[in-house]
């Protein structure tokens, strides 16, 4: 069965587009999706690049781009109010689901692929939560209350994802993307083949089809 | 007819590829392009926008989703030796080509899609040359051979390009440009509705068959 490397942020709009459009791709083609979380405020230390650092035409270009996308997509998707996002606790959360089920679960690779669909389900909860309610998503509470209604238990979730081995394992997932050469998000590994930004998800179904 | 205003400039790969697709794009929908130079290093100026600004990985990833692009459209693009390069000469020569015809021709937007077919053979031409062929299109030489090729008079077309109305053509255009928003190449307007990038080209073509 192929599987699809997913390296996304909460903090990134592509990153939301795809949380969506990705497994459906991969569904079609009878393909899993493995959910990587990144940090991308980490992975940008230190390369002086500014997410920020654009002109006014260009920032608000990006955003009528995106509202066309949510349209032709059918996605909720509405610019947010605070922007940008501290993402850490949210996405440590992430990485910590598999140990709600599994409390000796190491969180790797394989670890992130068994529990595919409990994270498909938390991580779609944090998008929305961010990129269609306005929600705070470096809120705790916040948090909570996503992977409540993901039908998990919120408040161990909080303390897990707040774990040194959920630091460890963010830290490290970052680091191990920087070494495949991953430098923004969504970025998705077919194989050995990277792919950068929701416009390649055309590119990433068809190797899936051709493979 | 609905028209297809294309900005672009010929130091964008995103540009050539742009000047292959966006034709037939257009001729499957039987709407015209009207082919508008712009002058990147102009506009850039002053923005703090450095083209060269980014990091090896980034880098390395563009060059290979080019060489991915380029499979898929069938173009024979190759990797230049230089980059980047100086188009002021190439582009004033494209807005210079109604010129040859029609000595007495304002340099304008009705003018540039009068002459379409003429300007899309010498633009393609000019595309080609340098990012299939890895010629020096900043020369007059190359100038010359590429009008040449194209069944127009070379050595004019380079008088004319360094004349004083393609100078002020080509500034006024670039200025009209930024006045409208925007900030890259390539850049498509349908009406008023502005796309940047090759991949919103199938954006532009679903907006082509709406209207």
């Amino acid at each position: 069965m192929q599987t699809v490397d997913f390296y996304f942020d909460y903090s990134s709009t592509n990153s939301y587009f795809a949380a969506f459009m990705l497994p459906e791709s991969c569904a079609r083609h009878g393909a899993r999706v493995r959910w990587l979380p990144l940090h991308l405020a980490a992975l940008f230390r230190g390369t002086g690049f500014d997410v920020m650092a654009m002109t006014p035409r260009k920032a608000r270009y990006l955003w009528r781009d995106h509202a066309r996308y949510a349209e032709f997509t059918g996605l909720s998707f509405r610019k947010p109010s605070r922007f940008p996002m501290k993402t850490a606790r949210a996405l440590r959360a992430t990485l910590a689901i598999p140990m709600l089920s599994d409390p000796g679960a190491s969180l790797d690779d394989e670890s992130l692929l068994r529990h595919e669909k409990d994270i498909e389900r938390f991580a779609q909860g944090v998008f929305r939560a961010y990129w269609e309610c306005d929600e705070d998503i470096a809120s705790p509470g916040v948090i909570e209350a996503v992977a409540r209604e993901s039908g998990f238990d919120g408040e161990r979730l909080v303390e897990l994802a707040d774990s040194p081995a959920a630091r460890e394992a963010l830290a490290s997932l970052t680091q191990i993307a920087i070494d495949r050469g991953v430098f923004g998000a969504p970025t998705f590994f077919v194989g050995d083949e990277m792919f950068w930004g929701k416009d390649r998800l055309d590119f990433v179904e068809r190797l899936l089809k051709r493979e």
